[in-house]
């Protein structure tokens, strides 16, 4: 076991609001996610490929990958619709959202909170035993209520788990986190939760050693920084999982991926989506590479 | 008196790789990161306009400030002869660099560490009661060396001060530290340091944030995340103003500096050099900055 279980979300999170690519080439992205160590993949979306062009032919990159054991494939769901296609593609587990507010969740998913939180209990049941976290977007903040109140995020949590998500993940969707706002939701819900960070205003990273000091071992991250949604204006990247990887590496916490390769996959991305990705690490590398003598 | 004083070091370490911009423009940003409320304005540097031509000019740029009162104009010397210019020029305050790493002294002013280190001394009893900080750059790491061992760092910071230095700033050149890094030259050195911060990694305010929590009170910082040393392959820029204004405010930590104020200034530096500034609260606005209702 890992100290700190990192979910790569680069796949779908980081991919969705960029040009579609290929099948093979999100195949070969997952693949080398996978070959550096990453043991929870958020791979697909079964999402309306009218919505989110570049999320089309999710079944068809499930069948093609070449799946390794003790890998969890995971594809983010809106509806029960999506799950039933999601276990006909043979995918381990999913990831569920629920917005904290409620404009975002409007202008998202054109439903209100209580209707996702009816849609989330609909996908559970479906789902049965597997695995289903309900990321909470917009848990520090929305662009349209602003400061969210981190015991009304708690509870609505709480919620979910009652019933019958496996997790929840909190997402800062539009970077409005920030490390006391970190402390206070935790201070809330306990240490035992997800944290989807965003990059948008440069805190990914110090949020996410604010809840390391904190307790929480399970992070949201995409390779390269990509990502961000399409749906929040000014929403940049998710916080990188080189970045991340590179601070834990360096505080002795163990997360199972190897940074050299993950560096390998931040590459390939870069190429697939024929742009620099944002992270700082992919482009300077890590601290350990000196100047050639 | 705020909680943490920030060294806005922009009009010299942001501009310094910068093309050479007019004494105009210089004074106008100098002006309105004062009128932001920075009481530590790095405004100049005395070296020689060949190996740094955006820092010639720097007499006339001291000359043409409208200058205000409570606030220290800094100037960054090489050497007696730099000092004796800032003097002239009517600075408040000098900053010197001397290198924990050997290579980079070597390569970045062709001196060894020894001879930076009597250099500094000249200049301290040149400048008499006034304030003089030493940087230490690559304190926390060389792209040559790798990594600089606390101890030796903090001794090189204790000899500086013995010698007559009035304060001692860490510097990370090259984007090296870590919190736990930085933890472990705090607890050899106490924390009655400055720290000079880098997001070449992508870790400038989380370092930031670590040393916080050790108790350190003084920061450089430059405005729009501009600058890093043209001497050292792959530096980005300095932990940006902006950044670390916005975190600090959201924890509670006055710095005396005004956010909008300092996004204004923000704006005309990135006007001056004519691309983007890298800070990403510059390019997200603040987290209180709602969305168009």
């Amino acid at each position: 076991m890992s100290d700190v279980r990192i979910r790569e979300v680069g796949p779908r999170d980081g991919l969705q609001a960029e040009a579609p690519l290929a099948v093979e080439g999100r195949v070969a992205l997952i693949e080398a996610l996978v070959a550096a160590g990453c043991r929870d993949v958020e791979a697909v979306a079964f999402v309306s490929p009218k919505a989110v062009p570049s999320m089309a032919g999710a079944a068809e990159v499930m069948a093609a990958l070449d799946r390794s054991a003790g890998v969890r494939y995971w594809a983010l769901v809106p509806n029960a619709r999506g799950a039933e296609l999601a276990a006909a593609a043979g995918v381990d587990a999913l990831s569920v959202t629920v917005s904290a507010s409620e404009t975002y969740s409007q202008k998202n998913v054109k439903m209100s909170v209580e209707e996702s939180v009816t849609a989330a209990g609909e996908i559970v049941r479906l789902w049965g035993d597997g695995p289903v976290d309900v990321v909470v977007s917009c848990a520090f903040g929305s662009p349209y209520e602003g400061d969210m109140a981190p015991a009304a995020v708690a509870a609505l949590g709480r919620r979910l788990l009652d019933g019958g998500a496996t997790s929840v993940t909190y997402a800062d969707t539009t970077g409005m986190a920030t490390p006391r706002r970190i402390d206070e939701l935790i201070a809330e819900s306990g240490p035992d939760i997800g944290l989807h960070l965003h990059e948008t205003r440069g805190t990914g990273l110090v949020n996410a050693y604010a809840a390391l000091e904190a307790g929480v071992r399970r992070f949201d991250t995409s390779v390269g920084g990509l990502g961000g949604s399409p749906f929040a204006a000014g929403a940049a990247g998710n916080l990188a999982t080189e970045d991340l990887v590179h601070l834990l590496d360096d505080l002795g916490m163990t997360t199972g991926i190897a940074l050299d390769r993950l560096l390998t996959a931040s590459e390939l991305v870069a190429d697939l989506v024929g742009h620099p990705v944002p992270s700082r690490v992919a482009a300077a590398g890590p601290r350990t590479r000196l100047a050639a003598p």
